[in-house]
């Protein structure tokens, strides 16, 4: 008998993206989400939510573009990091010692010591209440040389993303892996 | 200096949610997806990708619901296989022997033996290509009594959920912690 919670906002594992964008200025900011998936494969896309008030909202509507930044472990810290400050009295890539590079197919910045970069272009906004989701189609992934497994994409195990509970407000690493997709719950013959 | 690696739906971590709709006939089914996450803290709301061939994707067009049922680490067999096959010609709950249980709230069923499931009704959709995009408002959640915190919320930890690698096609446990959201990242006065 399942015990009921009531309505919220939590579901678990969700992800910890840094989104980067340029503001009216064209300064690089940096914001951290945990409302965010991959959302079609074709185009590919990912939907990320943000509130009005945040910076970065304001820096998306006007250039309609983004990062998504995939963190490492060893950067949680810094991840947490660019959710508590704001863009808007704060340069978190000073603050932190990370660099901005220019995307050359986006209208925004990625952060060069992330292992694992998306360069997405707004094809959608919906808003939902608090939140505005945006939905950036994936125009190019860029990761490192090292991550890479032999047939041409970054490996999870070597990526070492970082999941988060909501509610919880925990950080965690991945674990061991429990097998393949569309081969684990194969039936037997 | 980063390596393009091309445009794709390639994201960590993603998650592995468990989808249970009802059909015309009303008959449960359930699908595993990867391209979801949540949308909205007010009201909170998640968003579901299918594609439109899959058999959940005319269920929710139908019933405008649709329960998230988030597998624990053990459950990861059953939810491969609720990924293979389809509900046009197989009923997944016998072949599992896991319990479909209607919700009260919204025209859909969940798994009883699931440890997490989000309760939810279909507010907005959105075609962005090959998926569509359903955005459900979380009605109510339910989870097990043994896994819920003094604090009134199920514990990551306790619930175990699976990350999902795309591309690569991999699952994965949680792991260790990595430390407190909105504190691990503060600057040190």
């Amino acid at each position: 008998m399942k015990k009921s919670i009531g309505p919220r906002a939590l579901a678990y594992p969700t992800p910890v993206w840094v989104i980067g964008s340029y503001d009216k200025e064209g300064r690089p900011n940096v914001m951290t989400v945990a409302w965010a998936g991959v959302a079609c494969s074709k185009p590919p896309c990912v939907g990320v939510s943000l509130r009005k008030a945040t910076y970065t909202h304001a820096c998306i509507m006007e250039r309609r573009a983004f990062t998504v930044n995939i963190p490492s472990e060893a950067q949680a810290r810094e991840a947490d990091f660019f959710g508590i400050a704001s863009g808007r009295d704060t340069d978190k890539f000073v603050a932190t010692g990370l660099t901005p590079v220019r995307s050359d197919l986006v209208d925004a910045p990625y952060i060069a010591e992330f292992p694992l970069i998306l360069e997405c272009r707004v094809v959608h906004i919906s808003e939902l209440g608090l939140h505005t989701q945006f939905i950036g189609e994936i125009i190019d992934i860029k990761t490192d040389e090292e991550l890479i497994s032999p047939d041409g994409y970054p490996l999870l195990e070597k990526v070492k993303p970082i999941v988060y509970a909501p509610v919880q407000q925990r950080y965690f690493a991945i674990g061991r892996e429990l097998g393949r997709g569309y081969a684990l719950g194969k039936p037997s013959k």
